[in-house]
């Protein structure tokens, strides 16, 4: 089949592989309804995380099971499925705690940027729908991967609940999943930090109940302004850069808790400055599998459709053209059609 | 009268200063039932922190009040009262939240090993008994202070709960106390670290189940080993250095939680290690406020003893071998006796 490889920063391209098959018992191959790119995928494409040799890329992922090992044992052949871009057990002590992204067999998903994966611990994984979804379901069922799964963890790693404020920093696909996943759970008050129009107008149709355009200093200032000089009690930090987290630390309430759901770059934190900000933190890579059955349900029931973050869709043929129109931020999130 | 005060590195002073009196109307004057000294004081003591000038040292308390401000609604002459290192008005978003030691007109309390001290913010700092307590209760109520108020924030920063596994780093005055809290609220497993077989005895007094000798790389495997591979649920750092929170790092399962109450000394955290640990983290000078009157409720009806962590008692005159003794490891924690 054609796939899509990273030769190096900048060289994304679609060609010819082997055809994935199954290489442990517990493995499954699906058929993708869809892929898409991710933010993080940026980071290698732009060099500033290095790679080894050419890149299977894609870990974000739903469709059809055509195969599975044979010790898989709930997964069938022609289920509907998806699944989360940690790969995980679900059994062991991690899984059991809530933490699938910590699973003691954690692998990382790759090679999803493509019409045919293969899927290491598909049992674990996994998780099917009761029927084949309508074809206007795919672009939501497959937010819930990873982006959505992504925000959502963030707004619970950041205690939000119900009537509390909120701030979300970072306006990229993950922060306006972490918008709509706060307003799901009921928060009051929603400030988006974004400066972008486009992003600002889905920030509000996700729920967000404000905006603010400043950022660093400026930002801060403007929402200390904003909650009475108290600061939010619950922030999501969905960038990870070291002025995205400095920005988070400076408006967090103290006993106030910051989910970060940005994979660190160059954040250093001194612990004096912690310790006196008296601010709760926990972040990771988002145990999706913990939320699935959940967010599957909310976009099934139509009450969520996080897929609108896709503002650009493209064959998977032309997936270079994704990755640049992210890099250039013409593109919040790009989908990419998979009509193999 | 004489009062404590330091003058530098390893000078500490019982000499003549100006009786303290009210400067605001929202002081209250008390005369000091017993004080002590704490682990804290050892860092200006050792030259580990910058000092200007002469510093009247002491900040845990307890006593009998002598006069109040005009503007004191709720503490009068009379009462015995314990008040916290910090003092806060209570009243504040911050305070109402449950971190007094965040308050928006915090100050930190200092003059108090001495016979009399001033405690700013009265209202909402000191809390009265309803009636004057036994001389053998001096100590424990002390405790309550400052020593046994951040333990137990440690242990509800680290999220300990009923049947949960706990280790504290650390077997210092506030690790053992840290342990107390850790029993007082239900812990299954508590794991202390200690190498010092009269701390190791102390720990099991107050409810240690399990004590391991091996720190650094050492300790934490041993930890890892006693857990299965999984680490602690709930890890209380009450030290403050690198190495000592390395450790707390490297003990606590993904999704766990770090309760940290040493103040930080050139403790420096790698962002992206944070993330991939995916750990909880809180920490801060404790908000002993929110906990005062459960833990003078649980000293007065005789369910806890936290002064026996006091180990050495010294009459006030000779605090300097107090600091000495503490200094030199030769004393946990020094109470001083105030018979004037």
């Amino acid at each position: 089949m054609y796939a899509t490889v990273m030769h190096g920063p900048g060289d994304v391209r679609y060609e010819r592989v082997e055809d994935p098959s199954i290489l442990k018992p517990t493995d499954a191959i699906i058929k993708l309804s869809a892929t898409c790119i991710c933010g993080s995928d940026l980071w290698p494409y732009r060099g500033l995380q290095a790679q080894n040799g050419p890149a299977h890329m894609g870990h974000e992922y739903c469709g059809t099971v055509v195969e599975v090992g044979a010790a898989v044992r709930t997964i069938r052949p022609g289920q509907f499925v998806v699944g989360s871009f940690c790969l995980s057990d679900n059994t062991c002590p991690h899984c059991q705690f809530g933490f699938q992204s910590s699973c003691q067999q954690r692998e990382f998903m790759s090679g999803a940027q493509a019409p045919y994966a293969r899927v290491p611990l598909a049992d674990g994984t996994l998780v099917a729908t009761a029927e084949m979804p309508d074809a206007d379901m795919i672009p939501h069922m497959l937010a819930v991967s990873d982006v959505l799964g992504t925000g959502w963890y963030a707004a619970d790693a950041a205690g939000v609940r119900e009537g509390g404020t909120v701030v979300v920093v970072g306006d990229g696909a993950v922060g306006l999943m972490g918008v709509l996943a706060a307003s799901q759970m009921g928060a009051a008050r929603i400030i988006a930090m974004s400066r972008h129009p486009d992003r600002q107008k889905l920030a509000r149709d996700f729920g967000a109940t404000e905006i603010v355009e400043e950022r660093g200093e400026d930002g801060i200032a403007r929402i200390m302004d904003m909650t009475n000089g108290i600061g939010a009690e619950s922030v999501l930090e969905c960038v990870g850069m070291e002025q995205s987290m400095q920005q988070a630390m400076g408006i967090c309430r103290p006993g106030g808790t910051i989910g970060y759901v940005g994979v660190p770059h160059g954040v250093n934190l001194d612990g004096q400055k912690l310790f006196f900000n008296q601010q709760r933190m926990l972040g990771g890579p988002a145990p999706v599998r913990r939320f699935l059955p959940d967010l599957m349900d909310r976009v099934l029931q139509g009450r969520i459709q996080p897929g609108r973050v896709f503002d650009l869709v493209l064959p998977i043929e032309q997936v270079a053209e994704g990755y640049k129109a992210m890099d250039e931020r013409r593109a919040i999130k790009t989908m990419l059609r998979v009509d193999a």
